[in-house]
């Protein structure tokens, strides 16, 4: 007999008073005295559960059903019926039950039907997927890629797999993380740990992505419109709620399109996404605003309705030197802004608005962005979220050869190291602009999660690269 | 005024005789004595080039027009009008053109109108985006992706970013690339080169993914069906046409499927992604079918109508060991088909179908695949194609604890690194199965294409990490 899906019920797939066959595992069992069991179960198909009734009529009624605790997976095989009941819409009178895999050890099971803090939850990344919280964020992950994808391919935009594995050290900025394979020789006369011996396997150094976007612009100067979808790294040795050394980040580059004209893309994008998720999440997003106690749906809705600020670095400076209370000295032109004055205009001035900066100085930006026609600031833009930061940084690329090397050559940077960046100027250049969003970031967002371990499977850290 | 896209003609968004703005790339021009010239214009959007006409009443004609070669971005604005021509369906007829972007110095760009070998393209992976050929692979793989993630997104599977830094040591086999951040204590007593002394950034040892498929099974028990498209990678000293030491993998993992149900799913997966690439990119196939000398259209036609071939491995070295005349001596159970082998079943015993090898010796395969009731196989099957081989490789998985454990004993394996993995059988184990899919040898099948470097913008393998 067919497996049916939980999904499949809602759905209206099944008929009712038909024979159905489940499989899938216990969420929560209640037994009473006068011999029936309520047992909800998932099956993965959908954050719904379906109820499951079982009476003592059941040859393994006392042995084995009343033994099932949560996280048992079994086989149910009964009919589907309108419940009668105000909790649910549909139950299944099971007409037999199969254990199929039981909790061993049951006292060590961490997942159990009572709430856990995420702390706790993360010690058990690769059980954690049963809890609700984390499911629902599994879901609206999905939805959130989902539309990204189809959003793009519909707008002419060409999915192109940059390296992860580059030879170019991300411009001297950063932490990088270094690719290597183990030296087989024994190396004698040596103190350090042997353990510690690496060699090249590339033939030069070679390390782990912290932008595909260079190589992108080379297929965005033949294809036009094109974006990468991968996993992208920080060594950073920052432990805190908003940095993972291995994160996924959505990199989109368009020729043609100038600063504005991209800005103005990342905004329809992410509206488009945000209106997607909370159209086919609306189930993932109650259960997080239960669980989280925030209204998501609302902040969701607020941002596809209002249009995103846009105001130019000087104009932020300035609304932070009239305005913001805990400034302990002026901000000059020049000076980076950190993570307090972002939230200043973002929430206080703007009152959780989304906000684009753009303008910024040239000293604060990578050799890349265009500079102005001021020669003081670059076409550049942060766009801020409410609760989070950055989400998204962005640029028009400067395409003019001259003004990039001398660019290059400001920044102590090696121009032959950037021949080929370079060819994309010599050979037919065109002006064109791109962004790139921290996927996690808009995802914590997206679900109001405000650690971004909870918002990955299994987060990578400092110090941390289990399971 | 709005910039048009070609495609957007093709599709017949624009109105004939209307007034037109194009951006895009030279790809080859023509001029007559008589002052015409005759420009073939690509912007990415499409395989499809515009004609653009410009005559020498335009005011740069001489001066400019006439200086343009290929590779030139240029601005057209003029008329679209239905062609006189036969080789076109559309032309414009120009008001103005602009030059956006020379080619400098062109008698050192690599990228003429001329016809390369895909060899010499190679050294120049950040422009051979602008060949036909290269265009139409990205075009496809475009395609390709789209259709899979909608695929399983239509058949409820979730998409999984499993980690791509790992402490899992891939079961000990194959060559593996170490992660690490460099040392920034100088080392004195050291003869080795100080530049290749490393240190541990995740307090252990940690490597890049050679699979992801151990987590994945991880969200399989809770979600149950799932998947992860990402990078993986090998340090194996292969310079092959079919290896990378950075490719993209599908992986895909399902509870409750057997391995025949798995199988069956993977079938209906190849299937329609052929389908879509057959009705999404037709332009692209024809290209290619031309510069390759193939039909490759009737290659994916007949795949599409030919069911996957399944045969078990004592079947396929009963095969071999009757009809293979290059056999130096008898195939016994328990060695391993090499390449050679395996092409004949595919190519001359099978007549270019696929097929899939099922239930091989289990000293063949890992420790997580299902022992089968012969005690002696395991439910794994590879699914070979005609040209390339092996592009998909799975199994069902072993959920029986005790037998898991067994395995892992008789490996040599260490159980206590397998902690988490042995947690989802401890509780609430189910069967479950999945398979892999080699992205870029995928795409080689799709394309006809022989040397996966081809397929891939930036092809890294042992030596060449270059861009």
């Amino acid at each position: 007999m067919k497996i049916s899906l939980i999904s499949d019920i809602y759905k209206e797939l099944v008929p009712i008073n038909s024979n159905i066959l489940i499989k899938g595992w216990v969420k929560n069992k209640r037994s009473s005295k006068i011999g029936i069991s309520f047992l909800d179960i998932q099956d993965g198909s959908t954050s719904q559960s379906i109820q499951v009734i079982a009476n003592k009529k059941l040859i393994n009624y006392k042995n084995e059903i009343l033994t099932i605790t949560t996280g048992y997976s079994i086989s149910i095989n009964g009919i589907l019926v309108l419940s009668k009941g105000i909790q649910q819409k549909y139950e299944i009178l099971s007409n037999t039950i199969k254990i199929i895999g039981k909790i061993k050890n049951s006292n060590h099971y961490p997942i159990t039907s009572k709430k856990h803090t995420l702390e706790h939850l993360r010690n058990f990344s690769h059980l954690r997927p049963r809890t609700n919280l984390i499911l629902a964020i599994t879901r609206i992950r999905n939805i959130l890629i989902q539309s990204i994808h189809s959003f793009l391919y519909h707008n002419n935009f060409y999915w192109i797999p940059t390296p992860i594995i580059t030879s170019l050290d991300a411009e001297g900025t950063g932490e990088i993380f270094h690719v290597c394979v183990k030296n087989k020789k024994t190396i004698k006369n040596c103190t350090n740990n042997q353990k510690n011996i690496y060699e090249k396997f590339f033939n030069q150094d070679a390390y782990l992505t912290v932008s595909g976007q260079l190589t992108l612009e080379s297929y965005a100067c033949s294809l036009s419109r094109v974006y990468n979808f991968g996993p992208t790294f920080r060594a950073e040795n920052s432990n805190t709620s908003r940095h993972l050394s291995e994160f996924w980040m959505l990199e989109v580059e368009a020729a043609f399109f100038n600063m504005h004209n991209i800005l103005n893309f990342a905004e329809k994008l992410i509206k488009y996404t945000l209106k997607e998720v909370l159209k086919k999440n609306a189930i993932e997003l109650e259960i997080l605003s239960k669980l989280l106690n925030i209204n998501i749906s609302e902040r969701i809705v607020k941002s596809i309705n209002t249009k995103i600020i846009i105001l130019t670095y000087s104009k932020a400076i300035n609304i932070l030197n009239k305005h913001c209370s805990f400034l302990k000295k002026k901000i000059l032109f020049g000076d980076d802004l950190n993570s307090d004055q972002e939230r200043f205009l973002v929430e206080k001035y703007f009152n959780y608005s989304i906000i684009a900066i753009i303008d910024f100085p040239k000293k604060l930006k990578a050799f890349y962005m265009r500079i102005n026609d001021d020669n003081q600031t670059v076409a550049a833009m942060d766009i801020l979220f409410p609760y989070i930061g950055e989400i998204i940084g962005g640029s028009q690329r400067e395409e003019r050869l001259d003004i990039l090397d001398s660019r290059i050559r400001e920044l102590g940077l090696n121009k032959k190291d950037y021949w080929w960046y370079r060819d994309l100027r010599k050979y037919g250049t065109v002006p064109h602009s791109g962004f790139g969003i921290g996927f996690e970031r808009l995802l914590m967002y997206i679900t109001g999660i405000n650690n971004i371990r909870d918002v990955i499977p299994f987060p990578r850290t400092v110090n941390h690269a289990n399971f």
